[in-house]
């Protein structure tokens, strides 16, 4: 019997998780405070920066968790206080998780924790040096983690996310703000554009979480797509499907303080030793990102 | 006015704070299950690790913090969940002083942080690659609260403790067994003894981390007394006044897995930065340990 504990199954990788797991054969228990009614899994109120969860643990007796539950206002992640309560948080669930007789603990962090300045990102090699808050608060529980696990009997996976991208994405974040300016012929005003980053479609980050959780791999495993694009590329592909590209200002904008030119994910762990294969390549999933952005004001109005 | 909040104020470094906290005008305030009755202190009762402390900062309302608490089962600390626990609650202490208006707080690492191959430790050079859980989760605290400090409005300090001796110190610990076994007149086995290592009068660990939480000094500071020497000489300078050195039977056992050769604490931020001028050389603080060692069971019986 495989019973899985997910945290944060209603967030944009989150939700893309839910289904994934339950092809695989898990029975899923969502816990938070919008722990919502989702079909076919079970729904367990609980306000996890406040409660503690360990009674709760207990009884539904997971074999796996998936923990995915942060702090993620866009604009405000990066430096907030909060990242403090969430990473305490975290510690409690890794805690109750074990004493209640769990086995796999996946948890999920950010491109955020590497050393920006290496020319690939690494799991075995790169060295850890966040600039953020948020980047230092996950790093140190994937470290902490790691160091535990054998004291808690756990066997331990960290999904270190890169750039998912995809349906249910948010305004104020690139590829939503760019599809929606150009849908309302309104001109955007981008930075240089030549920042090379890995985007992946938010439905494959959330299949190759569930299958992380689903396995024994341990440690860090880069959730990446492999195939590293210019943001000039990237936003051209979405753009040439929302509307007139000539709107995008490229060069407009400076860079944000500390933006390297390049982000680039290894991909021998995912893809080799995980198995997972991605689903979407990029302009595939470009393209029915757009189609469900601009389907979307229909279908609701 | 300056009022202090002391968590650890009953442990073995702790209580050498207190006086000096005094002696330098804090209205000192311990917290803790054990907060006892204390001269001069105010103490109050709250279990660290299962109640909010939110509510009790912001009625003592402290302008300093100085963090000592964490488990410290002597031989299980290493390897312990608990380190997951008490990292859990010093976050959540952290972000309740700063809600209650605080402005300085300074934590408490260990040697243990560190990476063990440099050939000198000091706190702006030397990369943090601990061992052990308890080193990982100390490390990941001091950075997580490092990157928090600037939104949580706080001065941050903290200090990195090396090896302390002295008054209190427990059976279980290199030198209490070894003035104990020659007072009773029995053989020790110890390792070779080559070991250098940076003992420091537990008095002036104490007066020490008073000595940083009083001052604005930012980041980790080693509390090391910067006279590094073999524990041959260490322990044989204790021996001579505990009985005869000669029942110590040096290379009758292997040194611990990962024991290094060296541990140097660099001390110019401790010395030159804060100022700080330790009051116990070597020989003099292990005479008034073995002296007050040998004194303690006359003085129960």
């Amino acid at each position: 019997m495989k019973r899985i504990v997910v945290t944060g199954g209603s967030g944009f990788v989150g939700r893309q998780t839910i289904a994934p797991l339950l092809a695989s054969g898990f029975e899923v228990h969502l816990i938070g405070r919008y722990a919502a009614m989702v079909p076919h899994c079970t729904g367990h109120r609980i306000d996890l920066l406040r409660d503690d969860p360990a009674p709760l643990l207990a009884a539904i007796a997971p074999t796996h968790f998936l923990h995915m539950a942060w702090y993620a206002e866009p604009g405000k992640f990066w430096a907030a206080p909060e990242n403090l309560d969430w990473l305490a948080a975290s510690l409690r669930l890794a805690r109750g998780f074990a004493a209640a007789g769990g086995w796999r603990l996946v948890g999920t962090g950010s491109v955020a924790e590497y050393d920006w300045s290496a020319p690939l990102l690494d799991e075995s090699v790169t060295p850890l040096n966040p600039a953020t808050l948020y980047g230092t608060a996950k790093a140190a529980l994937f470290r902490t983690l790691s160091a535990a696990a054998p004291a808690l009997g756990l066997s331990f996976g960290w999904g270190r996310i890169f750039f998912p991208y995809g349906p249910g994405e948010k305004p104020g974040r690139l590829l939503p703000d760019v599809i929606d300016a150009l849908a309302a012929s309104r001109r955007v005003a981008l930075s240089d554009g030549g920042q090379v980053r890995d985007f992946i479609h938010v439905a494959d980050a959330g299949a190759a979480l569930a299958a992380l959780v689903a396995s024994d791999v341990p440690g860090a495993v880069n959730i990446a797509s492999g195939d590293p694009q210019p943001l000039r590329t990237i936003v051209g592909l979405a753009a040439a499907q929302a509307g007139d590209a000539r709107l995008i200002d490229w060069g407009a904008r400076p860079r944000q303080t500390g933006e390297p030119d390049r982000l680039i994910a290894a991909t021998t762990r995912l893809h080799g030793e995980l198995g997972f294969v991605p689903r979407w390549p990029l302009a595939a999933g470009l393209a029915a990102m757009v189609a469900e952005r601009l389907a979307g004001p229909t279908l609701q109005a």
